[in-house]
C-alpha cells in the first residue's frame, strides 16, 4: 500500500480542489489531491469534435462579473472571446409554430411584460437572502416551504408566461421548479446578483464569455501548477479524523495522513464517503438532500453557420422540444457552425435515456423547424450526459427541496474538526457556476491556512 | 484479508436481509450476510429501560393486516398482546388550551368531518395507483408533479382540518407534506390498504399489536437461525459485479466471493457503495432522491399508568408540541406507566439538535399540560434520534419528492446483473413497515433462487 504525507489532503480535482490545492502551495503548505477520476476537471469537460475544434460537454462561459475567473484565465494565459449574439433568436410556444424574436414580441407583448414584472419581484425578494445564511432571510420560514414552482404558480400568470418561466428556470437549476423550495431559487439569484443576470432569453450575465482552446485549459493548466501534489484514480472511500489529523484512504490502498482535509465534490457525493467518527446526523440529513441535477448538452457541427445568413442567433426557445434552449457556439477563426442543444430537467432525464440515434434525430427535427433544411446534414454530433458519469453523476450543481436550508443549511459549508468543504455549491457568490468552485476553494484554503499558521 | 465464499452475499442483516438470508438457506444455497453495525435489526431497536422492561426506539408495532409478520412472529416464538386503546385521547389545537376527546369532537366536529371526507378521496385517488409501479397511474404525472403539502393546500380546508391533516401525515412519513410528492403519498396509502389504516387518530390499522419481549426479539430470533452466514461490524465499500459473479469488499478488509448479491438497506445507504461497473445514471440519481425521515422516539416511564384512572389513553394530537402524537406503552404484567412521544419531521429535527435536558424538559412540560403533575416525575427516560446513527441515517423510511416516481421508479426494485435490491422501501405492501421488509426480503431472496436455479 502506497502511504503518502502531506499538510492537506485535497478530495477533487474539480477547479475548486485545484484553486484550494494551489492556494495552499502559495501559502506554504503542502497540499495533496486526490481525484477518483482519470482526469482533472470535474464538471469541466472540453472534447474535440473535430481537429481543432473544441465543444464543451460540461462548463462552458463565464460571464461579467465572474471576477476570479478573468483574473485566473488571465494568470494562466487563456484567452477569452465574446459568445456571439447577433440576431434574432428563434420562438415555438403555445401552439404558435415557430416564429422568429421580433414577431414572437409582437404577439406576445403582454406575456413578456408579465415576465418582466415576476423578475422584478424576485429580485426584490432575493435582496432580502444573505448568500451566506439563506436561512436568516427574514421570511425564510415561509420562502422555504413552498417549491419554487408553487409560487410561481401562484402569480396570476398566464399560461404563456407561466411557460416561458418555466423554461428559462429550469435552464438555470436543470431541474423542474416544482423540486426546488422558493428560498432556493431566491438564493440562487441573490449569489448571481440579478435575475436579469440569469434569465435574460439572450446571453445574459452568466454566458458572455467563453475561453480560447476550451474551457479544460483551465483545470488543464492550474493542475500543471500541482501537477507533484495531485494522483489520480484515487476514489477516496474513508477519512479517519481527529480535531488535528486526516487520514484518507482511497480504493486500490492508497492511504494519505495530513492535518486537515479539505473535500472538494457535489454534497451528495461527499455524503457517500464513510467517515470516522461519522458525521453529524444534521450534515448526513443534509447531504441526503441536496441531489445533483439533470443537464445534457448536445451539439451539431456544420461546414457553416448557416443561421447567420437568415438573421438568427443559434439560440431558440421551445416548449416543444426536446430541447428548450439552443446556442451559437461557433469559435473565432473556425469556418463550422455549431449549434449547442440543451436538455434539462425532465428533457434530460426522458431523452437521456433513449438511444443516441433517437435522441439525436427527435432534436434534428427540431433544429429543421427552427434554422431549416441544412440543419438536418450535420458533420458531426457529439452529447454527454452527466448522470451516467460515476464521479460527477450529475450537472450543473446541487439544488435543495423546501425546508433544507432552513432546517440543515447551516452544515453546508461549516468545518467539521480537521474536515472543510469546498465545490461550488457551497460557494455564497455564483453559487453552481465556476465562480463559485474558486470562491469555495479559496475560502476553504483560506480557512485551513489560518488553523495551521 | 479475510476472504468468504457464499451462493449470495446480502448486504444489511435488518428484517429484510434476515428474511432474504433464511429464504436462501431454506431453498439450499448459502448465504453470507454483511452488517454494518455491531447488531442486526437495522431500524429495530429495543433497550431495556429498567430491568424486564424494553422500549422500542425504533420499530414497534404490527397491524392486523401484517400477515406476514404474524407468521413470523408466530414461527419464531415471539408471542403478540394487544396495543391498549382504552379511554379518550387528549388535544391541544388551535389554541383550544388541552382538550379531551369528547370536548374536542364537540367543538370541531365540522372540522373532523372535512378531515374525513379528505380521507375517503385520498382513498379513492388511491386505488389508481399500482403498488408495484406507481408511474402507471392514470394521473401520474399530475398527482407527481405537486407536492402533497400544496395538494392539502387546494382542498379548501379549514386551518384546523389542515393542521389535523399535516399531523396524521406527518406521523406516517416522518417529514412534511411540501416535501413529498402527492404521488408518493397516494402510493403509501395504497400499499397499506386504506387511510384508515394510517391516519385513524386512535390505533389505527398499522399499530394494533406489539411483541411480548420487544421487537428486537424478532431480528434477534432470525439472526440465530442463520448465525453461521453472518458477519457484524463489516461495513460494505465496494461491489465489483458482472452479470454473473460479485466481489464485496467491506472496511477492514474482508472480502467476500458470490454468484449474487442483495443489498437490504435503504435506497440512500445502497447509493453510498461504490460499484464497479457503475450503475446506470437513473439508478444513481433515484439514491440521491430519496431521503430518509427524520424521527425520534422519546419514553417517558414513571411508577403507574396513572393517565388510565383519569380515563386518558394516553395519547394526544397536538399543535403546540413539542410532540404532535403520544402513546400508551406499558408492558401487560408489569406496573410501570409509559408513555411515548414522538417527534417527527421538523420537529425531531428542532429538538433533536438541543441537549437532551432541554429536549425532555420542553416534553415533560407538555405531558403535564395533558395528564397532570404526576407526569413531572419520570422515574426514567430515554429517547433515540435516528439520523445520529451511522448505518440507518433516518426514520422511518425513505420518500418522494416530486417527479421521483414518474422520473425514476423504475430503478427501485429492479435488479441490476447480479446485484437484487430488497429493504422495505422496496416494499408494494406496507412499504416503510416491517411487513414491507419482510415481503422485500422474500421477493429479492425467490427472484435470485429463480435466477441460480
Amino acid at each position: 500500500m502506497a502511504r503518502h504525507e502531506a499538510d492537506v489532503i485535497v478530495v477533487g480535482a474539480g477547479i475548486s480542489g485545484l484553486i484550494a490545492a494551489r492556494t495552499l502551495l502559495d501559502a506554504g503548505l503542502t497540499p495533496l489531491i486526490l481525484e477518483a477520476d482519470e482526469r482533472v476537471g470535474g464538471r469541466i469537460l472540453t472534447e474535440e469534435a473535430l481537429p481543432g475544434l473544441p465543444v464543451e460537454l460540461g462548463a462552458q462561459w463565464i460571464g461579467d462579473t465572474h471576477h476570479r475567473m478573468f483574473a485566473l484565465a488571465s494568470e494562466l494565459g487563456v484567452e477569452t472571446y465574446p459568445q456571439y449574439d447577433e440576431g434574432e433568436t428563434s420562438y415555438e410556444l403555445a401552439g404558435s409554430g415557430v416564429l422568429r424574436e421580433s414577431e414572437f414580441h409582437n404577439r406576445f407583448g403582454g406575456e413578456l411584460a408579465e415576465l418582466e414584472k415576476v423578475f422584478r419581484l424576485l429580485d426584490e425578494l432575493a435582496a432580502d437572502v444573505p448568500p451566506d445564511a439563506p436561512w436568516l432571510a427574514p421570511l425564510a420560514a415561509e420562502w422555504d416551504s413552498v417549491t419554487a414552482g408553487a409560487w410561481y404558480d401562484n402569480q396570476g400568470l398566464s399560461p404563456v408566461a407561466r411557460t416561458l418561466l418555466e423554461i428559462c428556470t429550469v435552464g438555470i437549476l436543470a431541474v423542474p421548479t416544482v423540486e426546488v423550495s422558493f428560498l432556493h431559487l431566491l438564493f440562487t439569484i441573490q449569489t448571481c446578483g440579478v435575475t436579469a443576470e440569469l434569465f435574460a432569453e439572450s446571453e445574459g450575465g452568466a454566458q458572455t464569455t467563453r475561453f480560447v482552446g476550451g474551457t479544460g485549459e483551465i483545470p488543464k493548466r492550474l493542475a500543471a501548477l500541482v501537477t507533484d501534489h495531485l494522483v489520480l484514480d484515487s476514489p477516496v472511500q474513508l477519512i479517519e479524523h481527529s480535531a488535528d489529523s486526516v487520514t484518507v484512504h482511497c480504493r486500490g490502498g492508497l492511504v494519505a495522513a495530513g492535518r486537515r482535509a479539505i473535500v472538494a465534490i457535489s454534497p451528495t457525493l461527499a455524503g457517500r464517503i464513510m467517515y470516522d467518527p461519522p458525521l453529524p446526523g444534521s450534515r448526513d440529513q443534509l447531504t441526503q438532500r441536496m441531489p445533483n441535477g439533470s443537464a445534457m448538452k448536445a451539439f451539431f457541427v456544420y461546414d457553416e453557420p448557416f443561421w447567420r445568413a437568415d438573421g438568427l442567433n443559434g439560440q431558440l426557445i421551445s416548449d416543444v422540444g426536446p430541447a428548450r434552449m439552443s446556442n451559437d457556439t461557433c469559435l473565432p477563426g473556425d469556418d463550422h457552425g455549431v449549434i449547442l442543444l440543451f436538455l434539462e430537467g425532465e428533457q434530460a432525464r426522458r431523452y437521456g435515456r433513449l438511444p443516441v440515434d433517437d435522441r439525436r434525430a427527435a432534436m434534428t427535427e427540431e433544429l429543421v423547424r427552427h434554422f431549416g433544411d441544412k440543419a438536418a446534414r450535420p458533420e458531426f454530433y457529439v452529447d454527454g450526459e452527466w448522470s451516467e458519469r460515476q464521479w460527477t453523476r450529475g450537472c450543473y450543481n446541487a439544488n435543495m427541496g423546501p425546508l433544507v436550508w432552513t432546517t440543515y443549511g447551516h452544515a453546508l459549508a461549516a468545518p467539521i474538526g480537521a474536515i472543510h468543504w469546498a465545490s461550488t455549491d457551497t460557494a455564497t457568490f455564483w453559487s453552481a457556476y465556476m465562480e463559485g468552485a474558486v470562491e469555495a476553494g479559496e475560502r476553504a484554503a483560506h480557512a485551513v491556512i489560518d488553523e495551521l499558521r
